[in-house]
């Protein structure tokens, strides 16, 4: 009873000693072994400020900026017997973002879409030269084969951020993009983004707020439509997911647990011109009419301004709104627009067959902030999780052969010969709307012929390919969980 | 297509017109409806800017303050043909508050300690007259038999909260207690308490950041260990439970997924006098050896100044750490101090056995913020769940015996004659030290003989004990498969 002991002692010694020397009180020695580090006062000031260049008999090291599906997928790849893994990102985990419009309304839990790195790659938990660093990229210095990171904070209102460089012998850029808002006034303060999980938080906490509020004695019946009012801009398939989720929540949920308000909430969805414009036209108007069905008013027309309470159309019309989800598309980060790299139209990273940035050694980019270089005659790729995950996957496996074939290290890859670009091939798109219908696009492009599907089947289709795909077995597990608990007991509505 | 009709007119409206009559333009006849509702100038203030007092033909309404173990035990219990209910309370679920600990680290997730009220008792979603309504009580005129009421509005900054009143025919005051931290200054900024469902988000969020930050280049080995030195004050169940599940997640978990910094991560539980105090002498002795055996510092101290990267005790003694968990105890809540009725020892609303607040009519107060007055000769109850239960329980069955005699409306009870008072049986204690490892204390008093258990049965027992006792059927399942999906998988590490 080593604590008995040391409480004892630490009882004695205050019966005995005055306060002058009470750093050495609790004198157990496992105590003792621990307190003893914060009281030494000469240390050197830090272990080491960065991770320095590789050495010849060393693994080489590849850096991961990005935990989007092309840099987790790329990641999962990586062969950790010929590389060291480093993963800079402010965001510990990757988002299964198809099914992130599930969580906002509850049918399923947050965690069940979100993947931490370390399931992903385990070698990053473990191996002593692998890393995960919860920091941004804010610099690049391609000549000597560095990047500088800064910590982030959010949470420690005592912690000042920190800045510190890592040595690459390859980088990877797959920093993704960022939403847009095409310079419209009050979009970022007033409208929510759907990107990531706390995004859906904010959204599902603002919802169940303005459900409660509305309820409340006092609130106009004018205050009760404007709070239930809830409006999504942008008619892609996170927007008519996000619509479809909505209205089935409402239809289901809302109509049971919140009886007195029911009748004051609606949906609009707006778009400019016409919703999921990359499906096949009969898919297309098979989701406006069952989106239309459930109740959600799709109008169009292009936002001018938005307000705290209102938004502005460009036709003047001023419409009253509780919650406005934004989902318009994306567009590079403010890192990718600063970084003295060759540009692909669009303002993305410029990227050779290869997925190598040309001009600079040792660079690549996928995903969402990559697009192919003009000189290459190919056309920059859509920003989907697809092509994400596709180019994730063929990087692993080119990185992985370039360190078979010893030119894993900085500048050691010259004579490498490059054999098979990369190549993409359409799959097909899907999409639910809600109701237990969705729509299965399995086209190769807009163009061409092939099977398209709507409806129960489709859906059932739909949630089987993502349960499948979903990363890990836990997760597996834990939608298809979800999906059974919100058919049995229906959505969780605790506002936590 | 209604839709298309709506887009084809819009557009034609729009290159017909001008912009001054932009409001009439969505005119597809289900928009319309909604959007006029926006548009119209002329509209009575409010509908009704609170609710009045009940009609003799009416149901009589029960208002509850409250969301806690007693007001939702009552609202279960109370008979919705008798009384409409109408609950006010800053959440609307209720947490249990047993296993909170266990999601700190993700053994459990928030959603399945949290139900909310509207699964507790169905009739406030659904009947006309029964409400929540998400508000704090600020004031309370028992003479008018009113209470007054404030919404929160936290999450919507757009919205100012606003003021109504209630009037009841039976109030039942069950708004708990609040931490103490007996002006210990610092605590409120820099310590996390461990009652709600956010203060565990806050916790977990806080942990998984500073491992993450301790493994970041450039941090002193001095910095890294205060980052990841993690201190509970107070060991009583709360702060001992919570230990042990930290314990556990640095063994099974942070050994697996922060191999880097596994060495220095450490637990310290501070207590002033023993910890489980209530509890057998020989449990006690048991739970100090599990703690200490898995790793915890067992710290017998007062706490006399909590700056943002150390605390300091009374002897001097300067600990600096990265997570403070502050379990130390419950007292009365500011409102329960300003109110105006009869106090019991401790600051509580004064009961009788009956728990009616006597000196007035129909006002009732149950759970942490209520306590015998001295005249009953008996003692003030300690601030527990099983308690809480209990008291809501009883009061539920009275209220519904009043309401039968035809005393439900406010002062028609006061012919009622009340028989049987409240009288509460001790069931045991239990409490978990990590490492499937328990304690059950089933005496029903400290001085009483009786079976007390400590080991993997115990915790067989806990486990058991609170599956059942869990509300609702999707929490059971939810709480059963977290166990064993942390089992087999281990515990989620994303800091969403």
């Amino acid at each position: 009873m080593s604590w008995f002991r040391s409480l004892i002692h630490v009882s004695a010694a205050r019966a005995s000693s005055s306060s002058s020397s009470a750093k050495s009180r609790i004198t157990d020695p496992f105590s003792y072994s621990l307190l003893s580090c914060f009281t030494t006062e000469a240390r050197p000031p830090a272990l080491y400020s960065g991770l320095g260049a590789t050495k010849p008999g060393e693994k080489p090291r590849v850096v991961v900026l990005g935990t989007g599906w092309a840099g987790c997928r790329l990641m999962k790849g990586l062969d950790t017997k010929l590389y060291d893994v480093v993963c800079v990102s402010p965001r510990n985990h990757m988002v299964f973002t198809p099914l992130l419009a599930s969580t906002c309304v509850g049918t399923l839990e947050f965690r069940s879409v979100a993947e931490p790195i370390g399931r992903i790659q385990p070698a990053i938990s473990r191996e002593p030269g692998s890393y995960f660093f919860l920091s941004n990229c804010i610099g690049l210095d391609t000549d000597k084969h560095l990047v500088q990171c800064e910590t982030v904070t959010d949470g420690a209102d005592n912690l000042e951020p920190w800045k510190f460089e890592i040595a690459y012998d390859k980088l990877v850029i797959a920093l993704g993009a960022q939403p847009t808002t095409f310079g419209i006034r009050g979009v970022e303060e007033h409208a929510i983004f759907l990107r990531e999980v706390y995004h859906a938080q904010e959204i599902r906490r603002k919802l169940l707020l303005n459900l409660m509020l509305s309820d409340v004695p006092g609130v106009s019946q004018e205050e009760k439509s404007r709070l239930l009012h809830c409006v999504v801009v942008g008619g892609g398939p996170t927007g008519v997911e996000f619509s479809g989720e909505l209205s089935d929540f409402i239809q289901k949920d809302v109509h049971q647990r919140y009886a007195h308000v029911k009748d004051y909430i609606h949906v609009t969805l707006i778009e400019a011109s016409e919703i999921l414009s990359s499906f096949d036209d009969r898919l297309r108007r098979y989701a406006t009419k069952q989106l239309t069905k459930s109740g959600v008013r799709l109008v169009r027309g292009i936002v001018k301004d938005v307000k705290d309470k209102t938004i502005v159309l460009n036709d003047g019309t001023e419409v009253p709104y509780g919650l406005l989800v934004w989902s318009t598309g994306v567009g590079p980060s403010s890192f990718v627009n600063s970084v003295q790299l060759p540009k692909a139209p669009g303002g993305r990273i410029g990227v050779d067959e290869w997925l190598r940035v040309p001009s600079v050694q040792d660079v690549f980019s996928i995903g969402d902030c990559s697009g192919f270089l003009e000189s290459t005659g190919k056309p920059v790729l859509p920003a989907l999780a697809q092509v994400a995950e596709r180019e994730g996957k063929y990087l692993a496996n080119l990185l992985n052969t370039i360190g078979e074939a010893g030119g894993g290290h900085a500048n050691s890859a010259k004579e490498y010969v490059y054999k098979e670009p990369f190549v993409y091939k359409h799959l097909g798109s899907m999409a639910t709307v809600g109701r237990y219908k969705a729509l299965v696009d399995l086209r190769q492009s807009k163009e061409a012929k092939g099977l398209s599907l709507a409806g129960f089947v489709s859906w059932f289709i739909w949630r089987s390919a993502y349960l499948t795909r979903v990363i890990s077995w836990r997760n597996r597990f834990y939608v298809a969980i979800n999906w059974l608990t919100t058919l049995v007991f229906g959505r969780d509505i605790s506002r936590i």
